[in-house]
């Protein structure tokens, strides 16, 4: 599949469209997931187009684990979640929705099950106090 | 929590238990699991002792996420799956159950869903074929 530039990722990247920002660097970009899958849920993106993790380069994948293992650290001390689970998607069959590659930094409690069917768009205003508490841990 | 060395992965990495190996090199090891969530399910893992992301090296996750896309794409390659998951999970709330730090390959196809629940244990005769494609296409 060929990279699109229009998809909603590169859009973020270009600035385009706002996001929720928890960390950038020169290589990736970290920001609140709008449609969460659990409180905290946090997505990190490399600059490079890639659709996936097949297209993406060696550089692209140590920049992108690099900023998840820093991100996901600041989630646990900032949120402290009972755990915490990193899913990266590719082609639609696995659940990929947006064709630029990502990492899913999600929170998890037991008992509490994900929201991966019913994806409800949250607000600014409920994602930002989270976002605060990631970025004051990192 | 401090890791503790009598762990299956441990056990693994020492050559105590056996396992079928699809790629290893000085700092990771991949191998079949032999508790599949789907058909050509394969684990990745740093020798590193880490029981999880937070306490890895950034040397030891740079190294797992090479070896993770390396073995992805051959799992792509080699069994032509419609979609791939990569999954890291932290703490048992996460549903982690070894505590040594690992990535989960998962090829995933539309509509067949994932056994997170009810794991079986599958025989060698079933795995080693499927392991013989993924070293085949590496």
């Amino acid at each position: 599949m060929p990279y699109d530039p229009s998809n909603i990722f590169a859009r973020i990247l270009r600035g385009e469209i706002p996001c929720i920002k928890v960390y950038e660097d020169d290589k990736t970009l970290a920001f609140m997931d709008v449609m969460p899958q659990a409180e905290g849920h946090v997505l990190v993106v490399p600059k490079e187009d890639a659709v996936n993790i097949f297209d993406l380069s060696p550089e692209g994948a140590a920049a992108l684990i690099s900023t998840t293992q820093k991100v996901a650290a600041a989630v646990k001390r900032g949120l402290a979640p009972a755990g915490l689970m990193l899913v990266q998607l590719n082609g639609a069959a696995a659940g990929q929705s947006i064709d630029h590659v990502h990492v899913h930094i999600i929170p998890r409690s037991a008992g509490v099950d994900l929201k991966f069917h019913a994806r409800d768009m949250v607000s600014s205003a409920e994602l930002e106090p989270l976002a605060a508490k990631i970025r004051a841990a990192l």
